[in-house]
């Protein structure tokens, strides 16, 4: 089996490929990602998970020859603007109060790269409904969820206690998680970095 | 905060409840299932995921008055059968040879009883495709899994190795684990379990 580098340094992107039974190796892409979305303003969500999750597949894939590089990337839309992670716990809150009771676009794109080229590309869309949540409400979520939410756009884990704050979500879970796993399972076994 | 019962032993649905932050205690239905199901022949999913979930909140409703009481159940349809736990790993490597290149439609159920009554009742659909499967591939995933994948109906966790045999699913992912989380969340919050 051929090895996989993954250009990421999320634990829930590493935890769900590890769940899946995919061997892989970490090398986290040093990118300023905010410079990048700042430089595609207008773009759609899906262009810019696609071109930060291939910026990163890119650049640790020009530093490890020959290696296949799965770089990955989440978007969320809301209300025409897209949104980073929070900075501190007030702009957190501000967040849930905007995400109340609207649906958000969520997007994970996942890239493979070898010799600094683009493989395989992949975006996984979902829509995300979130119910009206009271103030009350936000705080408790926050005070139980702490700083740890800031790590993850749109401050929530949907398979933790985020799940709380939806009426509704349509489209692929493992997006949600991060990663579009089944079709990039698929083209790992493409790639025979897993057995099909 | 009022206090649920979950009227399961299933590991799966109190990590699902648990790691969305809701607090309950586990007092498992006794319940002949297989007996119940053969009752039920020629029933669809849904209904039979429904009876057996609701058979099970019922149950220890009824010795536990005044408690509000979580029954659950999930059912897989593959060509027209409904499928149950395989007894043995012979039984998995003929079951994923069954389900390979094939549709199964699955259904997890979750009834809400209090004082030996139904008061809440929903079914979670999901349509899933499973690629076509190498006998390497089943020996290769069966010795991974072990005997563990036994408790499993469908010999599957969709969030953990088992997303590899999956090309396309659709549907509740909460669902697919073994519970209609969002619904049921919003039912939590009505009886004042979880807070809104």
């Amino acid at each position: 089996m051929k090895r996989l580098v993954l250009a990421s340094a999320s634990a829930s992107r590493a935890g769900l490929l590890r769940a899946a039974g995919v061997e892989f190796s970490v090398h986290p892409a040093e990118l300023d990602e905010t410079a990048l979305m700042a430089a595609m303003t207008g773009a759609d969500a899906a262009s810019v998970a696609l071109a930060l999750a291939e910026a990163k597949a890119l650049a640790v894939s020009a530093a490890l020859p020959g290696s296949l590089v799965l770089g990955a990337d989440t978007v969320i839309a809301l209300g025409g603007d897209l949104i980073s992670k929070c900075p501190d716990m007030e702009a957190a809150r501000t967040l849930l109060g905007r995400m109340s009771g609207q649906d958000h676009r969520l997007v994970s794109a996942a890239v493979l790269a070898r010799d600094a080229k683009a493989v395989w590309r992949h975006a996984g869309p979902a829509t995300m409904t979130v119910r009206p949540l009271s103030p009350a409400f936000v705080e408790d979520y926050l005070a139980a969820e702490g700083p740890a939410i800031l790590s993850s756009v749109g401050c929530y884990h949907y398979e933790g206690r985020g799940a709380q704050l939806f009426e509704k979500v349509e489209g692929d879970y493992f997006s949600v998680l991060g990663l579009p796993l089944l079709p990039l399972l698929g083209a790992l076994r493409q790639e025979g970095v897993i057995a099909s």
